[in-house]
């Protein structure tokens, strides 16, 4: 287990009585309609849940303006992405390094071999056009991009995924976008790929309740696709039954929640300038993140003293393309982040007594 | 669609009104607790869930008297199937037939070629020694087995198991077996292979909290094996957070309601002889099962007169090894199992009136 200890953020369990910076949810907590109706579903435990997701499906194809049948659903969007490489069963795909480390994992469980992109620091983690040479070389039966991208937070131009879309197209490559983390980024409108969809059935965007409504406990991720004959595949590798009641019942409730989605992409608007700027006077390397989280560089080790303060951050080292010195921070309320900011003040000045008494 | 129409029982959301026989649960549906458990659960759905399942994976070590590190949990037991079958990738598989549909749909989505073992009609569809030399014939990597079988709640004695084992160890097969409903038959320390889990890694067992404590819905299902190196891979070729957190709560409430179960139990018991004698006298040719279900024949279409009527029932028609005139009724309350043999008297009495007159 060591060398896993934190490959994912977010594990509360092992490291109790910590606030979790390590992964990134709305920071307002969960809507008190999608507790209660998760909380009422309990009640209708006993009977299968549905397999079609039918009113989940009728208010998410209204909610994202899509037809019924462009939607896939999964048990979170994690598992959306083991049904779609084992639908596709690729031999060959394309990632950025660093990204979301499912998308690997997944890859190698159906046995494909990965080839990385490696985004660099000097220009600072941004996709640029050397990706749309890398998937016209490789000719990758799928790519992977995520936009914001995962850790980094950095935001790729729609007309660069235009561009990548269309060499997918060329090359016969699926391009899977992750948007998970689009609903946190100020100009939705402006990044989303969905209007691609229609047309494109190369493209497969990738989305979930988790971060959006912070109810990463229940498990409810969902794909768009234009592409019938792949969402059918995918529903045949995959248990009829991977959706539960709870998480059917607190979807369509959350859908409701467009006061809260807009609150709390408010308050990662200000929470976010807040901790830059007190990260960056305290000395840390901030790259341009437009997610509800930031990502830097430290020179000194921080994840351990950070724990031993009540705060979990996300020790990015293990990702492909970083190495050590990097972490990622969650954007939290006001007063979380504040405690934050205070444990790595209290960092710097120990570090600063060090290097006097050294 | 037309053709899945029933491929599944339990489809309680395309024939609302209906009493649901086409799915096997504990008739007592959920326990208060387990259902009060998932509730309350729902306020901590902000956290990821555990990814070691930690606080389930003790109690359930207990409770199966295993040791943690034997016990693989998944989003229901049908997960549990399909990660075993990407984690094993075999070639070539041996199935009897009929059975859960599941294991088949499992391993074509790893594309494996997938033998069956037809169960015979006049021989009560027993698996029997056959099945023994099947296994040395065909060395298939992956053998499925149910015990009791699904859809026909027949049994397999101990000891023949125990052969098919010591086959499945010399032709290097890994023996899955399913024992899903051995809680609802009488005897069930005599028929599970649990005792032999320790120095048998080539056994892997199969079980559920879904038909148990009635929480379908919630998806909760678990596996047991001494093979360290297949659990793991397992791991690695499913998401981590497979398991919501409502489930590992509602999983280790359940774990404490052993006096539902047992109560669960007798009134299967005297239910399934009440609806066996009763539709005996009906004139259906019924078959063995020891299970909380009732497998038999009608030379009479009885699917959709059942539904127009407001029973669900299993027509399983669609199972490999069977065909038109096979059908599968849960046993439920009594009351419940009063209205289905008043349904089951009027299409006799309907069909008599019919012979009369023709």
């Amino acid at each position: 287990m060591s060398s896993m200890k934190h490959l994912h953020g977010g594990d509360v369990y092992r490291y109790k009585d910590c606030i979790d910076f390590s992964s990134n949810c709305n920071p307002l907590g969960p809507p008190k309609g999608v507790v209660r109706a998760a909380a009422e579903s309990a009640a209708r435990m006993a009977a299968y849940p549905d397999v079609r997701c039918q009113e989940l499906r009728e208010a998410l194809a209204e909610y994202e303006g899509v037809s019924q049948h462009m939607l896939y659903f999964g048990n979170g969007a994690a598992e959306v992405i083991f049904s779609l490489c084992l639908a596709v069963n690729p031999k060959k795909a394309l990632v950025p390094a660093p990204t979301f480390a499912e998308y690997q994992q997944a890859l190698n469980s159906v046995g494909c071999q990965v080839s990385y992109f490696y985004l660099k620091e000097e220009n600072d983690f941004q996709v640029d056009a050397g990706f749309v040479d890398a998937v016209r070389r490789e000719q990758p039966q799928v790519v992977f991009l995520c936009n914001p991208n995962n850790p980094t937070g950095v935001l790729t131009p729609r007309d660069l995924l235009a561009e990548i879309l269309a060499v997918c197209e060329e090359t016969g490559s699926l391009l899977v976008l992750d948007e998970c983390f689009n609903d946190f980024i100020e100009d939705r409108g402006a990044y989303t790929m969905k209007e691609y969809l229609e047309g494109h059935p190369s493209l497969f965007l990738l989305k979930a309740f988790t971060k959006r409504y912070a109810m990463a406990g229940i498990r409810l991720g969902y794909g768009l696709s234009a592409d019938q004959k792949l969402l059918e595949r995918m529903e045949q590798v995959t248990q009829p039954w991977n959706v539960s009641t709870i998480a059917q019942a607190a979807g369509t409730a959350a859908l409701k929640e467009e006061d809260y989605v807009e609150q709390g992409r408010r308050l990662v608007w200000e929470e976010r300038e807040y901790l830059r700027q007190e990260m960056e006077s305290l000395g840390y390397q901030l790259y341009d993140s437009r997610a509800n989280y930031l990502f830097f560089y430290s020179q000194i080790p921080l994840w351990e003293t950070c724990r031993n303060q009540g705060i979990l951050i996300r020790d990015c080292s293990n990702y492909p393309g970083l190495g050590q010195g990097y972490y990622r921070v969650a954007v939290r309320t006001h007063e979380e982040n504040e405690k934050l900011v205070q444990v790595l003040k209290n960092i710097k000045e120990g570090e600063n007594i060090w290097q006097k008494q050294s």
